[in-house]
């Protein structure tokens, strides 16, 4: 079968930590020799293309200049077309209000906004907590980047962006617009950049409640590589169907 | 009528900030005068009776050595009754932890615990967050002091206890047991404690939402007092009836 195009996603698809997921470079070589148009789709927010570009290649992963699409960008982005003119207070990481700066939109750092955006914040603080609190005004909307529960480091788990979208939604008693996966936005706003209809796209990730439930809500085809969070016993128990489920990325030339 | 004793609020029907509210200090004597004995009962977890001895002295308001019952004292009980054999890791202030070990408990900073009690932390960050996740381990119980969504204070709202509730139960995935109000567990710990039926007793605060839902639910009579929180047009708005409505506690003669 072919593909329009193929979203990879990163942690624990194509890297775990500082070391390159094993058969990752030859699934990436399969993809570009069956001319299947890589984007990597991430909820990673504190990645910019450059720190991609540098990761790969530090782990001897080929990175031939494709897309990198992650829920800081597709954050920006979204705020770009719904919300151009509004002023945005950011409780997340740097990245996240640099790619809301490079969108053209402003942050404001104090006093109420138009927008609350919220992500994984390793910064968080009690200031910080108040000061996203009080930037709610009447009307303001609550955006998140995503909303992981946990993310896995190599001492064990630490927070995810979910923990402080919870404690700011705990607060002001409002559901965030969320951006990344298991949502459908970031693979909507990937497949319009990229000029491809999203439901011919395939969706290939670790990780069943997020990138496997994305792909499935799309309308994408999808592929679970079982060399990160999920594995065959979890889709057995588990009411998200992949299409496929492989190995790890080496195995995708079984697919195309 | 005559109650059993009067379960009275501290914040907004007592004190505002650093000032005492007004009839606050009469509506007290009136209580002592008709025998009704005072507990104060508060949601507020980094008080204890000694610093509400001196905050009331301060402010002008006599103190005869009432009871006063905070959420943390309320945890703290409810872990004596039900997990007496507990480690326990904190999310919140000294003073919860101290209360926990008061009542005989082990508190334990590092790694899974029995229980996982989160309130009010103002000295919240990364660490302390990762270090609560890490605590959960398999049949660990997940309690909250309260969800108490802000704070009112001088300069404006500050995040509540529901913040930091919020972003554990993000992580884990798992609801809390919750002692303060409007939950009943702590009016009803407070009542056994000093051997009074709680439907026989009265709620008066200043939050519909708190107080007045409290007492409604443990079956109390209620009187929402205005000089605080809730205000009469909020009880027209509201499903939430309370059984009288005055201006402030310098009015309490009139319901006894």
């Amino acid at each position: 079968m072919s593909y329009a195009a193929a979203f990879v996603d990163l942690d624990g698809t194509v890297w775990r930590g500082r070391s390159a997921v094993p058969g990752a470079s030859a699934g990436l070589r399969t993809l570009r020799d069956a001319a299947v148009p890589i984007v990597f789709l991430t909820n990673n927010t504190g990645v910019r293309r450059d720190a991609v570009t540098s990761r790969l290649d530090a782990i001897g992963v080929a990175y031939e200049d494709e897309p990198v699409v992650t829920a800081a960008w597709a954050t920006a982005a979204y705020l770009a077309e719904h919300r151009p003119d509004a002023s945005v207070h950011v409780m997340g990481r740097d990245t996240v209000e640099a790619e809301i700066e490079d969108a053209g939109l402003d942050v404001s750092a104090e006093g109420p906004a138009d927008v609350v955006v919220v992500g994984y914040d390793d910064r968080v603080s009690f200031a910080r907590l108040t000061a996203a609190l009080r930037a709610f005004g009447p009307g303001t909307v609550f955006v998140a980047t995503n909303r992981d529960r946990t993310t896995p480091s190599e001492d064990g788990p630490i927070p995810g962006a979910n923990a402080f979208v919870s404690a700011v939604s705990g607060m002001v008693e409002q559901d965030p617009v969320v951006l990344g996966k298991p949502e459908t936005r970031m693979a909507e706003l990937a497949a319009a950049r990229h000029d491809v209809p999203v439901h011919d796209c395939l969706m290939i990730g670790d990780n069943l409640e997020t990138d496997i439930l994305m792909g499935e809500r799309a309308g994408m085809d999808t592929a679970l590589v079982c060399s990160g969070v999920s594995t065959r016993d979890d889709v057995a128990a588990s009411d998200v169907e992949p299409t496929y489920v492989i190995d790890d990325l080496g195995e995708i030339a079984s697919l195309l």
